[in-house]
């Protein structure tokens, strides 16, 4: 492990938490709508249809929609499912909410830490200006350099993107190491010779694949730990 | 709509009824594991396993690995998910399942009034051995043609798989019409040139997308009462 250079960051779900920081939001719209679910079971729905949205994306083979916008149209479809057709300005009120992730609370004092030995980069499915603005605006930590998927047109875990993003930073994909809560982004990584890291955030079982995370790890201050004892 | 010469049919959850059919298996399975969750529930996990699995498998460019060792990899995660690690047993068990699918009670009756006027044509995600099998043995009619995913090496929805049904069928997309309950699946071939009829048979909303379908249907004999008055 001796030879990473540089650790490749999820944003979504891994560095911003998601489900707390868009939560206030979720509740406003389920008592707005007078819909018949709890804002978890809402969230739940709504995350899952997110990654269906972005992967059918990639799929279809029809051009790259961008994070927002498929936020958006996940937001809609799920809002649907609970038999809402949501107005105009609660889905302005929803992306409102996605401007205003808040990292996890152990996150910051682990960059900094990492930094002294790594070069920090910003891998994300999020558009080049949403990106800017979260990590400026929210996250206030300064990466080496921020990488979006809108490079390639597709979002994570198409090769396309791992492999154009060590192209950009210069180094060697084994030279490189992707942090993600998101144990198909890890696989992604890790197939297109990356090192992986999982961040076991929701206690979710990783894939069958041979392509598994050199590191398993609870938060970030766990990885922390583990790249200093390797 | 008169230009229709032939109509590409979606097997799992369009013309075979899974959830009905599977939940004897999984009834067992939970009873046996002892696992926290009700058959419904599941399943419905499971279903959305399956799809991101498939998803997944296109996306990661890595070789097609087939609907069956797809299926199984999502009944494995989804078990694990609810804390238990199936044993082989368990899994040949659920395997045996998916063998053993039923149809929808109305299909037979609608493709003998359909095969009168239209060539009838099985487009499916299923390996060809395994569609065989199930043509012959579970749906018990005699399609004018069976044409696996397995062909292009990609799930649907992609362009790849409708494109070569119209290729192999020597029928031009927009004198095709796709049948199907998977709102993707009508999305992928409207979006590849194709007519699409949507089988609403799960009460979900359709994507939102410029490529809608062309007729929606309760079930197979609606779908036959509104191509009867086209």
């Amino acid at each position: 492990m001796k030879k990473i250079e540089a650790l490749t960051f999820d944003l979504f779900g891994t560095v911003l938490n998601l489900e707390d920081s868009l939560n206030p939001f979720i509740e406003s719209f389920i008592s707005d709508s007078q819909i018949d679910t709890t804002p978890s079971q809402f969230w739940k729905t709504y995350r899952h249809r997110q990654r269906i949205e972005q992967y059918q994306d990639n799929i279809l083979m029809l051009g790259h929609s961008g994070y927002t916008q498929v936020a958006e149209n996940a937001f809609v479809y799920t809002a649907k499912i609970y038999g809402c057709d949501p107005s105009k300005s609660q889905i302005e009120g929803m992306m409102i909410g996605w401007k205003n992730l808040n990292p996890f609370p152990e996150v910051l004092e682990s960059l900094s830490h990492l930094s002294k030995k790594f070069k920090l980069v910003v891998l994300s499915n999020g558009e080049h200006n949403f990106l800017k603005h979260l990590v400026t605006e929210r996250i206030k930590f300064d990466f080496d350099n921020i990488i979006s998927v809108e490079t390639v047109g597709e979002f994570k875990p198409s090769p396309l993107v791992y492999r154009k993003a060590s192209e950009i930073l210069g180094i060697p994909p084994d030279h490189l190491l992707m942090v993600s809560a998101n144990s198909f982004d890890v696989l992604g990584a890790v197939s297109s010779g990356f090192w992986g890291a999982y961040i076991d955030r929701y206690s979710l079982p990783f894939e069958s694949s041979p392509h598994q995370p050199h590191l398993i790890c609870n938060n970030f201050i766990d990885l922390n730990n583990q790249l200093e004892n390797i």
